[in-house]
């Protein structure tokens, strides 16, 4: 049996632009992030440094991606790399001005500390969307058929995982979907996008600010959010 | 510093009904599966086993979706757990008459051999839902306006990462739209979900039958569904 190589946790070389790669719990190699871990660490991350990150990196988060399920294995997604700076300035001068979704008031005081940081950042990603090294917008091809919250199945689930992935490489993201809801229209004749295509998110890509980092997530937790065979009955682990 | 905890692979007491979690790397321990190795490998695994799983299980499965980004952190996911033999039953004889999604033809070997293993599953799967220890129907709670794509980022992000909790934890799972698709009016009148709440995926979990396991997907590489700046232009890795 061979050795097994596995992505190896901040160990992108900035200068040679290649991912590392090592055997898993090798003396000296960093050990690939843990599922779990990475799903309980993975919030968004709003703050991302104008440097340039490798393609490498780009092509990784995309092989992830399209791993995911999607509706009959169609694979109807594609995937725009925006690094052009007049499209990025054109696609921020938008987003900024594409209202947010309506909130429900914070519950108690960390719901209400973690609004106002998660707007503070909202804001900042808003102001610098132009200077992110790299954006790339998912899309999804239909039959032009209306548009239903089921025919994202086929396409967050990818975008998750390269959220995820994203989050292993040391990258930050965040999941946005402001130009399907403020400017579809403009951005699909911009970028040639068809007519039977909905654009569903729109992910910057880029190293972290310094000091910025990826951490628990605040959510409540399963017992307020299951339900025990019909709507409305409280659900717990009882076996 | 204490020891760091992590699920262990493959360490669930079916008879204690306990998680087994260890520190990482430990010597009697298997490690937690890594965050590329479970993408990489997460396929729907259509061939479920009767047998129950424990409630520690699908809180697991659960407590990964929940870490999901979803709009403004509102967290309007509502999940009903069902193991009522009745209620599967009512859901199976619906969701075998319910069609499967519009397929484009095959374009070669390996896709025919996909498109056949995949249609035999999801037939499979089609005849035994009812015998399925756990069915996880996933909602989204919504404003009352008309549905759309992007009302599913804030839903199958989260169904996403339990499936890649179900691979993580040796759980045989498939993301499923058919009650959305098929009878939507029907099940929200049988499980009393109120009116403005979207069904989005309904989540077969249980054991795998013998023999069948994860593993690699196939798919189009990333060269062939990415763009390079507009719809259309070829991407590839450069730096």
């Amino acid at each position: 049996m061979g050795t097994k190589l596995v992505p190896v946790m901040d160990s992108v070389c900035r200068e040679c632009m290649q991912v590392g790669w090592g055997a898993r719990g090798g003396e000296n190699m960093t050990e690939e992030l843990g599922l779990f871990e990475a799903i309980y660490t993975q919030r968004a991350l709003r703050y991302i440094s104008p440097a340039p990150i490798p393609d490498a990196l780009v092509r990784k988060v995309l092989d992830a991606g399209i791993r995911a399920p999607n509706g009959g294995n169609q694979q109807r997604w594609r995937f725009i790399v925006i690094k052009d700076p007049e499209t990025k300035r054109w696609i921020q001068e938008r987003y900024r001005t594409t209202d947010r979704p309506a909130h429900a008031p914070p519950r108690n005081q960390a719901e209400t500390a973690t609004m106002a940081r998660n707007d503070a950042a909202a804001n900042y990603l808003a102001e610098h969307l132009h200077e992110v090294p790299v954006l790339i917008l998912c899309c999804l091809q239909h039959d032009g058929s209306p548009s239903d919250i089921h025919r994202g199945a086929s396409i967050y689930p990818a975008v998750q995982n390269m959220l995820l992935a994203a989050r292993g490489l040391g990258l930050a993201s965040v999941l946005t979907t402001r130009p399907r809801r403020g400017f579809e229209r403009e951005i699909k004749e911009q970028l040639g996008i068809p007519e039977n295509v909905d654009t569903a998110a729109l992910l910057p890509l880029g190293y972290p600010v310094a000091g910025k980092r990826y951490g628990p997530t605040n959510r409540r937790p399963v017992e307020e959010v299951t339900f025990d065979e019909k709507w409305g009955r409280g659900w717990e682990a009882r076996t």
